[in-house]
Formats: C-alpha cells, sequence, structure tokens
C-alpha cells in the first residue's frame, strides 16, 4: 500500500472532451508524487469480451471483419462490447452466436486484461468455449463478418502473414498452444 | 481481395474533435456494405514498444507504475510510446534503459498488434531481450515507476492476483511459459 501511494497520481480537474456511443475522452490534470503537474489523456470504454472457441475437431472459430481505425480487414477470434450492466458471460454468449451462430455447452473464464492501460480503462474478459453446437449467425444489420475454423497450424500461419494481428487473437492463440503443449508435457 | 472489398467500409466524412500529446480523436462517417451509413469513433496513436527482458538468472523485468485511466498501480512489462519518426528497435531499447536501467546486447521481435482494433489503431511492437547488462535507470522527469524482476512462477502468481492485468503484459508471460514448454517437448 505504501508504494500504491507512493506512485498515486491525484486529479486536480477532469474534463471530458467527447461523450460517444463507443468511447468518452477526457483530460485530466493530475498531481504527480513529485508535486509537478501532468496532463492525462483518457479514454474510457464500457469493456469487451472476446470467445476462444474450440469445436470437437480442435478449430477455433474466428472472423474477418473490416477494421476502421486500421483500414483493413483482419482476422480476429469473436469479440464484443459489453452492454450497459451486462454481465460479460452473458456478453460472451451473445456475441459468439451472433457472429458465428455457434452456442457452446462449456465457458470458462481464461483472463481479463486492460487492452491498453496508458490511455484507455478498456477491460477485456477473455473466454474459452467448448462443446459447441453450430447455428445461424446472426450479426447486427450493419456487422460484416465471414466465419472461419482454423487449425492451431492455420492460426499460427495468420499470426506469421499478419491476418492475426490484435492483442486478444494474439494472446488466443498463444494460450492455445500453451494448453497443447501443457498436455503433451 | 475479393473479400476485402466486400468488407470494406468506405470513408464519407471524417471530422478531428481533439489533437492531444498521445491521442487524436476522429468521428468517421461511413458507407457500409449493405449501403447504411454509419459513424465511427476513432483514437489515433503513434504506437508502442514492448520487451520482455530475461536477466541471467531467468528474471522478466517489470515495472509497477500508477495508471491513470485505471485509477489504480499495476506491474507491466517496460513499454512506452514511439516518438515521431523512431524505428520501434531504438525505441524498445531506450525504454528498456530508461525504466530499467538495463540495456540489452541481444533483441528478437516476438510480435506486433494492434491493442484494440475497434476504437484505436495503436500497434505496439513487442520485443525478446536477454545478454542484459545491469545500470542505472533515468526515467522522464515526470515518470515513476519500481522496478521488479519475477520468476516465472511469480509472474503467473501475478497474474492470478491481477497486478498483472494488461494485454501485452499477460501476452508476454504466455509466451515465455510457450517457450519454456517447448523447450522442455
Amino acid at each position: 500500500m505504501m508504494k500504491e501511494t507512493n506512485l498515486h497520481e491525484k486529479t486536480v480537474s477532469s474534463e471530458t472532451i467527447y461523450e460517444g456511443r463507443v468511447i468518452t475522452v477526457k483530460i485530466d490534470e493530475v498531481r504527480l508524487p513529485n508535486g509537478n503537474l501532468a496532463k492525462r489523456e483518457i479514454v474510457n470504454h464500457q469493456g469487451a469480451v472476446a470467445v476462444l472457441a474450440f469445436t470437437d475437431d480442435d478449430r477455433m472459430l474466428a472472423v474477418r471483419q473490416f477494421r476502421k481505425p486500421l483500414e483493413r480487414t483482419i482476422v480476429e477470434i469473436p469479440a464484443g462490447k459489453l452492454e450497459r450492466g451486462e454481465e460479460p458471460l452473458a456478453c460472451a454468449k451473445r456475441e459468439l452466436e451472433e457472429e458465428t451462430g455457434y452456442t457452446a455447452k462449456t465457458y470458462e473464464h481464461l483472463s481479463s486484461f486492460y487492452t491498453s492501460p496508458g490511455f484507455a480503462d478498456e477491460l477485456l474478459h477473455l473466454y474459452i468455449a467448448t462443446d459447441l453446437t453450430a447455428g445461424v449467425a446472426r450479426p447486427d444489420e450493419d456487422e460484416f463478418v465471414e466465419v472461419l475454423h482454423v487449425t492451431l497450424p492455420e492460426a499460427k500461419e495468420l499470426l506469421a502473414n499478419g491476418e492475426i494481428c490484435d492483442a486478444k487473437t494474439v494472446l488466443a492463440v498463444y494460450a492455445w498452444e500453451n494448453r497443447k503443449l501443457s498436455a503433451n508435457a
């Protein structure tokens, strides 16, 4: 606790400069441990979930989608934003079914992590889903995704060629490989 | 390429609403594949690096620091923002030395990934650094960090108790475990 106190930055003032549908942006002025003042640019986000879903033949479900901030199409594990007040597990189930059509009997929480703690408070909850049943995808009207079923070697190829290139999906592939290596150890 | 085209969102208009030191925020109006219009809230970021640095006695260098967006102190691998025009590897070397005092003879690129592609274009380059030499940390005047040397079991404990809780560091711990399991396989 001593350490926490010594590193703490106290808010002196806070100005909200944008409130959108996905993000809120604010500028905080803070008092640093050395007494100096500094500005912190902060993006608030509702949080999100992602699902590492395995079919019975050991393939990972993935979606290819266009990401406007990157101006390109990438391959990711199914994911989505939390609705206000929504439980992460309920959101995981909803997003998996909406984007891929699959439902899962078994969910296991793997990890929850902040995606970019330097400027954003987005917390992402990652689940492993197994015992899948195929169904019909029903994405939001304005959501366009292509569903893929990839083996671990294919996932590593997508990682190598840069189509898998976001933190949660890279992390999911590492976690998958890790589980396989542990099982064989 | 066909697929790319079908998923693409064309920019109709773009409005910059904030230009800060760390982030720029803009709102794009886009034409969706179905012809509908939609708004995209986008955070532009210069990009960043992170370093998974191993001491000769197989400990990972980590830093404990206060993160204003989270209003708490967390444990991360050394990392920092790219300066304009800076090469990622040069940035990795600079940040490792500034934050921990260590220099490394050997750098290996592990992965580069977008931290939160739904709303931000931040690309993070992750390196593994070995053959370390200790030195004197010289953080920026307004940067306050505590340096830790953690074993893999300690890193997994920090992960379990939530002190390690950001994407790059969770990913780094998985990658570390992965390498160990592969070496023993």
